[in-house]
């Protein structure tokens, strides 16, 4: 135990210092992968783990500063390099038995990191290699469990029954790599799933069973093209992507009154003009939408599409509009599932607790597909005293903390093996 | 003189009385009319005279509140009674000659007048018939001085040459009645045009040759329809024509930036919903656009279109619009007549000054239309002191100042029939 | 039964055909203080029993015409003519025992009643007397209901024990006469409250013991005051009211994203200007804020206050802003007492049914004055099949369902006098 | 002649190598100095030069770009890196007789210099050594015309008399530097002025004598800082700076409608948010307001601020706005001064055109301070056809017009020595 422990720290203090943005986890999956060389589990990786759109892919100049100079020691580097980033890792026991999945994301955060000497990171120089790219949300210690109980799957492979699949997921950050990999046939085949999030404001010791308010989102870029003009002599003459971009944005955040559930909007970033005297030929909104189901989602979608293509036309711009991420509402709605675990879990000791998140997690794409299928799955929330809210540059979890998610998800196969519940 | 004058005041008080706003000169057109009976004036009118598209026709409520119970001692008053008001007077001389045209506007405004005992038509009795309609731009001084101008011309036909038209036109404002007019044969034989308007804030004694700034308009209405919806229960079923209408509203304003010229918008008017918790589906602006040529107004007709269109679009709402009036610019470029006239006014004693109007007059429509056919057009501006703006409740203009207004007329037909200018 | 259910029907006709919009339900109240006659009914009405602000009073002209010569044969009907309307009638059992109060609205809505020969009024020749007034609300029915009650409660006074009051409210509509009644000494001694509707979209046959979703609202009217004009010549002179209007449109509509609860809002009527060609120098909304509960309200209460005044500002014009109209959220959160009820009125045989509202009702400040008094509370709905939705001119509730309402209420007695519940 | 024209473009050229935008212009006045070093010419320069603020100064960042590593081979070295630019040369002849002032503009543009084959700098080699500056607006130029118009001052200084004074002004671009030398204790003593600017669309070989509409203008910055929150899980905690920044880019675009005088707005710029999933707490905007005269420019200045306000308090946030740059409008209207020049420009061969600019320079504040004090002013446009339009990166303009310019300056001198005209 002591040992798994000092295990999990040293390896998330060796994820945590290759910090690479989604599509871009270069050094992390090549990592990943060495750490994982074992006979007993199967490792896929670069094209092959893909099939879906992969969103809000980097641009040229944001690839080239994370590529640049590389070399990776594996064999598919340059599908890895092209940005096929992650792995799935499989054990099977030979023995009949329910497939069990679990997903581990692995992206970090564009953001520099603190250097302020309170922080661990830095103090004990196992901070950012990259600097502006920082693991601020956990991810790190995500990967760290993750490997370390796919080689107690793998180590304890005779003890067990079924197959297990170990999804390690790029870009979770702006909820962009779920979709590339859930159409996949991995998941057809799954009787179990699982994620798991480190923090987000539960305490340290705590686990809650079935995370409350994963909201689906969708993160939308919209770039308006008018005609410039010297603002001066000529007005007439421009069209000006400014103004329709205000009119969007004073558009868009009408949206969200909806009776069908909770909705949100969020025109984050604006960008637009390139001089004072000019009329502005460009201007561009990141935004996001977010609803508690799809009903909302797609009178969220509808109305965002009018909002923009409205505004496009008032003031005789081109609109051009593109998903960049996208993630679904998930809800712990198989109550039985729910209680059976909870049960478990209370008698083996863990402190359960509620968690409502209000937020999105592209985990919500794995779980609801294994549940249309018939099979059942399940989100936790993995709790640990923070120095700083997520995204933040001083964030840190309390590395202690990783034991207990280790030992959550020995203690699910285990319950699997001997309970088997409603498989197919 | 003296007895001119008198009874152009007479004439106008009883125009005054009679106050009816455009397209429903019902009253007015038989008063005309009758006041024109002579063998040596040809009188039209009704829909014969009538070669173009009425604009900005009143609502089934209005013209029943001014014609209801009517019935007028004319011929054509079935058609008059449809709104083919107005009249054009035509005295032929026998002799060749010039064709002269004039045009004298009739209609009133719907306007309280004032009740206070320092205003005129109160203290004397001669105030409106109507409540809510009162002749508060002058045209009932443009009536008076029009026709007894026509019996002159009639009185005095042997001692003159040619033919003069004298066209009484309905609807000036909300320059509605000239587009109806313009297009019918009588200009295309017209050799010299004149038109005329009283105060707009030159003093009395003061007369202005080739009024400067009279601007081209468009005056349009525009109508959102969208879906209502209970604003508590069900928002989001709910196309808020209310939004559209503000957004429009906004946008709109920001067009007038043109370097071809002076533009001008002004939404005047805004209305829309039924109550406040129900999502409003109806939504209308009454609005206009003012420039000073034609390309400037094909700038904002093009803006016009593309912002309400576009708010349309942003709040899922059907858009009406349509034109509900219509003037050009007119400028007095034709320097030479600008000139021989203004030397000949000097000569003759008349008090000349330069004014700028910076407002639309549809008379406009049949000044440019005589240029274009190669006829000379002039307008004047007739100085009179007022006792309020035009369009205020206690407008009244000076009546002392008729008779230089009809004594003008008189002269500019003397002086071509001595010097022919151009003549086509 | 038969008998009452007759006399309900016979009551809510009459009171149909008095129709008077909030505020002025003169001849309602003459009609029911003469219905409610009996010595041992203690009539309370005119100012005496007014203890607030009377929110969104008629016009000047809307009171003359509904009061122009009229007469009330009542012994304050000075009181009522200048909008002191409704009543409170109470019974004394002179028995000690729970004081319980009820409370009926008696207002109708401006709207013009159908002629269709489907509708039942119509039909039936107890249409609304005033053409533009009609009960499209069903308080005619609560009324006829009331009257019946209170009658039972005087006839059966020597049977029951405690007190009964029994609130004949005015303009419910607008959320508008609760405010004025529930700060009075009557409800500090009341132990017990019960409120009602009839209709919503609850089927007939069906009770709903405590309408969830009463949502607080506040209706406010917000007026710009800018400077007129000309807006060809000196557009620079006016300050464009209908600009302000239109930013405020836009920016309220932004405000209902609220993590503390459902959050809505509502411009419903705007209305600006005078003409198309004068910079307008008013404008002003009709608008509406609801929140599930009091923070939610003050985040939207500060939130409009910040666009109205802003957007006064941007376009430097004066802004008024004042309510019209407030009501509390509900909610149903005793539920020692909704279940007590439910088991014995299920008992008794009513089909108990859910029912959300998502609306406002101002019974919620009666209902919320007495429980935190310490009183019990509780909102009924009682279904009733529609032949058009609330506020259609269609509108009618099915006159069977009267008979549920008023034996519900004296249920609710029967039940109180034999099983007080948390008395003070 | 041949040899001056080869020395104005040698001049040039080394000048075009050197771009450094505004305030930044250190290199180029080392440049400056050295070649102007002479025992007849008196130069100033450094703080000595400043009576007035630096508008627009460059961030830190910017500062250090152009400044880092730099040794300055002038006395006043550090004055210079501190960003007090530019330099005055005086020649004074000894005798009595007229001081004359001369402006000459030295910054270049942020703007990355064409490499096409093309653009003469780059198949030359003389194009800017700064990546990312250009000389693309003729300041280039017109140092070569000023530094050999300076030398033949110096030269010719025993055959001329009274007193010369060359301004050598940085940062034009912006209208940020003729604000901080035009109050210094220098053009008080000033005679007669003159500003010249090539190219702006004046064929090669033509001069304009007196260019119109020369526009006021004001360089404003308006930062809305709003406070962030989470746009999932706490939306109401937020105030939205794009917000308030997109409400008062519709309001500023509804400001010019002016019957005083020409007047424009431009929001040229706009920038805001962090990350689309938070509520921005951040937005700026870049904008200017032009017109013909101060009073447009008064009503403009108060809109703005009115709309900057408003939207700022609309959405909860705190506004900080600044002027970055003004100049004023300059308007030939000394009608004999610039009749008297034309004559004897015209009979010295120079072929004359009118030419309206429609835009700004800030050379207007000199020639408005000097014809405060009474003496005479007069602005020259230098015609030069182009490679590609003002702040292009393919910019040039012909080099064989440099020697025009500086026939003109001496030719002007000549003449005032000769024909003195309203000297104080």
């Amino acid at each position: 135990m002591e040992e798994d422990s000092k295990a999990l720290i040293e390896l998330r203090r060796e994820f945590h210092r290759l910090a690479e943005p989604g599509w871009m986890e270069y050094r992390t999956t090549e990592h990943l992968i060495k750490a994982l060389q074992d006979d007993r589990i199967l490792l896929h990786y670069g094209k092959e783990i893909y099939a879906g759109e992969r969103l809000g892919l980097p641009t040229k100049e944001e690839k080239e500063r994370y590529s640049s100079g590389l070399h990776l020691a594996i064999e598919k580097a340059e599908e890895v390099l092209e940005g096929y980033t992650g792995a799935i890792a499989v054990v099977e026991t030979g023995k009949e038995g329910p497939t069990i999945g679990f997903r581990f994301d692995i992206d970090a955060l564009p953001l520099k990191e603190s250097t302020d000497e309170d922080h661990l990171p830095h103090r004990l120089h196992f901070e950012s290699d990259h600097l502006g790219a920082m693991h601020a949300c956990g991810h790190d210690g995500h990967m760290a469990i993750g490997i370390m109980f796919t080689k107690w799957l793998a180590q304890h492979a005779k003890q067990l029954k079924g197959k297990f699949i170990v999804v390690f997921q790029p870009a979770e950050e702006g909820v962009r790599g779920a979709n590339a990999l859930v159409n996949g046939k991995w998941l057809e085949q799954v009787d179990y799933f699982f994620g798991m999030h480190i923090g987000m404001g539960l305490a340290s010791g705590k686990i809650c069973v079935g995370t409350e308010d994963i909201l689906a989102t969708e993160k939308i870029d919209a770039i308006f093209t008018g005609k410039s003009a010297h603002a001066g002599a000529h007005p007439e003459e421009g069209r000006n992507a400014i103004l329709a971009a205000a009119s969007a944005v004073l558009g868009l955040h009408s949206l969200p009154q909806d009776a069908n559930g909770l909705a949100r909007i969020n025109v984050g970033k604006i960008e637009g003009g390139s001089g004072r005297n000019i009329v502005a030929n460009h201007a561009q909104l990141a935004l996001e939408i977010r609803g508690s189901n799809e009903r909302v989602m797609e009178d969220l979608k509808a109305g965002v599409k009018r909002i923009l293509e409205g505004a496009a036309i008032q003031y005789g711009c081109h609109l051009e509009s593109s998903c960049k991420g996208r993630a679904e509402a998930w809800y712990d709605k198989d109550k039985l599932f729910h209680d059976q675990l909870t049960i478990f879990l209370q008698n083996k000791g863990y402190a359960l607790s509620d968690f409502s998140m209000k937020g999105s997690e592209d985990v919500a794409l794995f779980l609801n597909r294994v549940q249309e299928h018939g099979g059942k799955a399940m989100h936790f929330m993995l709790g640990s005293d923070l120095k700083a809210a997520h995204h933040q540059e001083a964030f840190d979890f309390n590395e202690e903390d990783l034991i207990t998610g280790l030992d959550l998800f020995k203690d699910l196969v285990r319950f699997l093996m001997t309970n088997p519940i409603g498989n197919k």
